[in-house]
């Protein structure tokens, strides 16, 4: 995957394409590759993002779109879609964006004087969403170990992670992971101004702050957004504001405008077997295969639907 | 940490700094923060950086400080001192940005014929240097659990990982971590296209490749390169490339021109505090502190010399 040249690149993705068109009958069994397994996924191992879960931010340089989970945070998530009805962020900015850590969004003075006012359908206080019982949730396990929680896997295509013993599940802070910025207090959040993780998984937030969502696409416009230079990659010069086009939900646009996406089911076939392809790479680069998969390291396929 | 405004980050920042002047006597033991714990470190506990380990890499953005590591890879350290000493790189660039991957430099045009030359005194083929026996290696273990490796911590501030029962020990890939791409060989590296971990910690490269240092400074120049198009996160528009304009080695500038680097050291009791002060948070903001911290979580300091 780190060859010394574009050329190089190039020579090693077409051997894995010609790997894939000469793949030995199903009695054989060969090592497939990630990229190959999901390909071949079956239709039935893609979930439909639903519409009104699916939150599409646009940035100058292009479109994030992000699934909100109201499995785990069901009143920040009625607060965010209120939000976006009321396009309330139309015109706000990313005005942080620390290196190797998050970036942030909203309003850039929302406690100043001049903040500007949330719609009055929002509710102006909610409850901690840090963590919940386990009652009716599939969460499908990854087997490999983890310092920071007791077992970890996915809900539904979010990373998770829970305490075995008391069911209490919550959802890890991962690379693309939404939460929603609080003050000192536990409860002092309302949805209105969100981060997105740009860096190493700060697992230390988990279950110290509500998490919301995930993004699905469009990572590449906030990863990228530059550092600022104020203590926590704040940007204090509103000029180095990236502004916000729009933050609208899929299920407020027209049928024919809503993007469709799907993403590979975690309870599949396909994802174990992808993920087993991560873990015990034997793609031929691969000399020595890890054994193992963090939980942050796991990719969660996306495509649109076909 | 992640405060619903600006407003609120500088009311936190500030109660941090009130904590700091009301620190109660030492015999009572109250919570230091990690920053505490750095800023009251003492003379002793800082290394200063070889000059002839610092690479100067300047790219449009700014300056990139990065530390080699010979007792790791001193072959691959060898060349790369080479080319930095025959400004090989000047003129070159970035050419791959892969979202949550790498960035990778050099020639973009290495294995074609208009390739740039190495300078005759680079070695133009090298053994693989993924790992290196413990004789002589102070390794200051990590206490917190891994999934990828029997041991984790540091080799003189380089985040590291071992075999306890080989005592094989190689440099860990995280955030920052900069190593030399290769082909699908094993000794297909020379130290002349690089690259530098921007994502989550893919430790499924670790024993897969040869690192060769880390990034002290001015990460946010390289995690913020656009993301390339084609597959891989190539830029195949040269108009697209991160000029490089120079890399050179700190010792082959006037003395009065090197930057003077320190990095805490990771064998003090004060880079021990700091990572318990990161692994249990009682900062305020923290409601329910971790008890684990990854190896590639540990923030490892840097500061100019005093």
């Amino acid at each position: 995957m780190l060859p010394r040249t574009t050329a190089l690149a190039a020579a090693l993705l077409l051997s894995a394409c010609a790997t894939a068109q000469t793949a030995p009958a199903a009695d054989t069994p060969a090592f497939r590759s990630a990229g190959q397994i999901i390909a071949a996924a079956p239709e039935a191992d893609w979930r439909n993002v639903d519409a009104d879960n699916l939150l599409l931010m646009d940035v100058p340089g292009g479109r994030v779109m992000i699934e909100l989970a109201p499995a785990f945070a069901p009143r920040h998530v009625e607060n965010i879609r209120a939000l976006a009805r009321a396009r309330w962020w139309d015109g706000l900015a990313i005005y942080r964006s620390q290196d190797n850590f998050v970036v942030q969004f909203g309003d850039p003075v929302a406690d100043q004087a001049d903040a500007k006012p949330l719609p009055t359908e929002v509710a102006s206080r909610l409850p901690a969403e840090f963590e919940r019982d386990g009652d009716g949730l599939r969460f499908d396990v990854l087997p490999d170990m983890d310092g920071w929680a007791g077992q970890v896997g996915f809900v539904d295509g979010f990373p998770a992670a829970r305490e075995p013993g008391t069911g209490a599940t919550w959802m890890a802070h991962c690379y693309g992971t939404l939460g929603a910025g609080r003050g000192n207090e536990a409860d002092s959040s309302v949805g209105a101004e969100l981060y997105v993780v740009t860096g190493q998984s700060p697992r230390q937030l988990d279950r110290n702050i509500t998490v919301v969502g995930r993004v699905l696409k469009g990572m590449e416009y906030l990863s990228t957004v530059p550092r600022g230079p104020e203590p926590m990659g704040m940007h204090a010069d509103p000029a180095r504001h990236v502004p916000i086009h729009a933050i609208a939900l899929a299920s407020s646009l027209p049928a024919s405008e809503r993007p469709r996406l799907q993403v590979l089911r975690t309870d599949s076939q396909s994802f174990v077997d992808a993920t087993e392809a991560r873990r015990n790479r034997r793609d031929g680069w691969y000399l020595r295969p890890a054994g193992h998969i963090d939980l942050c390291n796991v990719p969660l396929p996306v495509r649109e639907a076909p």
